[in-house]
């Protein structure tokens, strides 16, 4: 009897013991095939890291901060400190603009672009699916296959997130990649201009423009082109009639979101449409765009500036191997490390359907249903009308939901409307960078939800200052 | 007894069975704390790839061509054919060039980086430490910390292996990160022409020199600076002795691998020494570099040319400004993916001691060996002198190893040694394209094992029937 009883204790335990070495089996083997050998030791680090608690104002990267020892140390949000970034800094300044240096003003779109479908992939369901593995033998050779710089596998997915979404044609098109649409916008202006000319090609923009394709074209201009300024200066000109031009429409624009159009049109005229923003977290869709030169990024899709991976859609044969061979010029293709991590990020976005695209949109909507309500309080500001379209992707009439507020500042006296809210804390970017008055500051509303969070309480404080100050 | 016996049997199975369990543990929790989650997948997914059989003659990559349902499919080296690159192409041309199109002469330089130290980095022991693992949320932003495109783990590691390799002074030096060698020499560029200037600088490079400096320089030619050829031509010239002058000196020299230096000096003249090769593999340290811009490139010292990730070393803080504003006007920086992944390699190349140099060195000594040995039965064909000099990283007075041969056709006949090697089935790079004469040919000795076996059978094939042919 004893013995029957220690027998089957023994059984149970075997059977639970049995169990159990099945789990651990399941667990390493999943896909029925594999036990993880050389990248098992870079996983574990990978997932201490990302571990690392950093209170959700912060975190911590495998590349990170090494302070003391071998752990890297959280990466705190703004106005956050400490060393798991629990500590509020009471009076920090809220930072709607993204670099805050003395040369701000050479400083285009830094940090902007941190929240949004990226919140989604840092999720866990999410995290799997966005999770990336390199061997340390990958795709070392410039080429793939001995062919080209850019990945036609990476292609194929661009292609299957624009049908999917319907904001481009891309069939019988060029795709180019490059280092963020900053790299692929000066390839294009390289590429449309004439080859042989005793003038250079104008390039305009019309305002409020990027303030980057003004700096960028201006840094770059040789006897190929040359910056001159805003386009509206130029239409109705005889001169220009025969005057080779390139024009670059910002669509939805930076800074105001509007969906934009061309100004100039003809046979001297070349238009290269950045599309950054024309996605439906940021703009109703009305219909698939089909310009001849078409630019898009992944930092305003997924929200991975960091990556640099920008593409073009591309019309004619001729512009595309003019910007091909620009991309061996400049850096001799694309580093395919971020061709690879685009890869992986695209293929989790198409496997979630619509979904990272909903939740990005909801919160571009609940930020701007918080911001309406705040500057309705005001006289002092207004913002930017977002006027409802129909949007072929959610087959419905919505508003904009812009990445950025034009904010205005109403009174006469507020000119320097930069300065007005740089008193009450908060850092926009000046209206005289993208073109147009200094009653104009642009709020990034990209940001982190801290970064977002600070700036409403700081815009809140500031209006309900208003009529205190008008008294005084 | 029975009961006895069968309680032992279960006894046995359970102590099995516990050992199991706790092997299974070990795997996961190595490091004791740890199990994976997030990473597994994306784990199994990568190795399963890696494991694609190709027959040693090409690899399959997570991002590599798919043909029919999910699996990657081998992309084979060069005269290897099939699924799983086992056939061999019998009459193929061996490419000891890179870049097989119709216009070759205008591109440089690809797949030329395959092999040396990578292919220790693919070796088991070396796999693991190479191996690395991305978050979907890693790195998202712009910046590291809100601060710098560029990441200050990455500089640390950087001056640790020069440090290590003694090849060049980075103490008080700032460094600067660009995609490959490529955009950090044009950065260079750039940041040393003058800003107002009625002259533009006048870039020289000296005979035979890197073609890219050449074609880059004229590429984005501007008011700031022009491309004026050979250096040589200028020297003793007065009309310099005020002018603008910005030398490129490569050292070791692509095509033909000899410690160069400066031909100009002076006031007027700023120099930029591009340190590619300047590595134990490819030639004896006789001294650390102290120069005031230094370009490095991982592509020549891992392999990794794909990641795109080059570096300069820099004296002079408004120099280090300038070039921060050109990547920022170029490409807002470079990808975060490409960081991490030098990151994680070169700390791998530290984490190896001497050992991935000793390999490349053995490597590059053993193919020289061949090279010269094939060589040395022709009157027909003559290589550079890799005369001896001291090296400080090995402490013995060695030969240079360079990265490719410098070929001499000797016959008066042939003036074409292009051609002569294409009519014995071998792909060279013409000198012409190097600023020398149409009698020289640059072989690329960094390609792949199976390449460089090719070369040297048809080299042989070459040399072996030139009796014949002068006889006829």
């Amino acid at each position: 009897m004893m013995k029957s009883i220690v027998s089957s204790k023994y059984l149970a335990c075997l059977v639970g013991s049995i169990i159990l070495n099945l789990l651990f089996i399941i667990n390493i083997y999943v896909g029925g095939q594999w036990k993880l050998s050389w990248s098992l030791g870079a996983a574990i680090e990978a997932e201490t890291v990302a571990a690392i608690y950093c209170s959700g104002h912060g975190r911590a990267y495998l590349d990170g901060l090494v302070v003391v020892g071998n752990k890297p140390i959280c990466d705190c949000n703004t106005c956050f400190t400490g060393p798991d970034c629990s500590q509020f800094i009471p009076h920090c300044t809220a930072n709607a603009d993204g670099f805050t240096s003395n040369k701000r003003s050479l400083d285009p779109e830094y940090l902007t672009a941190r929240t949004l479908p990226s919140d989604q992939l840092r999720d866990p369901p999410h995290l799997a699916s966005s999770a990336l593995v390199v061997a340390g033998w990958h795709q070392m050779s410039y080429t793939y296959g001995g062919k080209s710089f850019f990945s036609k596998e990476l292609a194929k997915v661009v292609r299957k997130v624009h049908a999917s979404v319907g904001n481009a044609v891309t069939q019988n098109r060029f795709i180019i990649f490059g280092a963020g649409s900053t790299q692929v916008l000066s390839a294009a202006v390289f590429a449309l201009s004439p080859e042989n000319t005793s003038s250079p090609a104008k390039v305009v923009t019309s305002v409020p423009y990027y303030p980057l394709d003004k700096q960028q074209t201006q840094y770059f201009s040789s006897q190929k082109f040359k910056y001159e300024g805003d386009a509206y200066r130029w239409k109705n000109r005889s001169d220009c009639s025969s005057t080779n031009m390139i024009e670059i429409v910002t669509s939805p624009n930076n800074p105001d979101g509007q969906l934009k159009k061309a100004i100039f049109h003809g046979a001297n005229v070349k238009t290269i449409y950045d599309h950054a923003y024309y996605w439906p977290h940021f703009t109703p869709i009305p219909a698939p765009s089909d310009e001849d030169v078409m630019v898009f990024t992944l930092s305003k899709l997924t929200g991975h500036a960091g990556t640099r991976l920008g593409w073009a859609v591309i019309k004619d044969e001729t512009v595309f191997n003019r910007m091909m061979m620009h991309m061996r010029m400049n850096s001799m293709g694309v580093s395919k490390d971020a061709q690879l991590r685009a890869f992986k990020l695209l293929n989790a976005v198409l496997e979630e359907g619509t979904g990272i695209f909903d939740f990005a949109y909801q919160t571009m909507k609940s930020r701007w249903e918080r911001l309406v309500q705040t500057v309705s309080l005001s006289n002092r500001f207004s913002l930017q009308e977002n006027n409802p379209q129909y949007c072929t992707f959610y087959n419905k009439v919505r508003q904009l939901s812009p990445a950025y507020a034009w904010l205005k500042c109403e009174r006469e006296e507020d000119k320097d409307c930069y300065a007005v809210l740089e008193a009450g804390n908060i850092i926009g970017r000046q209206g005289n960078l993208f073109g147009a008055e200094d009653g104009y500051v642009r709020l990034s509303l990209v940001r982190t939800q801290d970064d977002f969070d600070i700036l409403i309480e700081r815009l809140h404080k500031l209006i309900t200052e208003e009529d205190g100050d008008k008294t005084m």
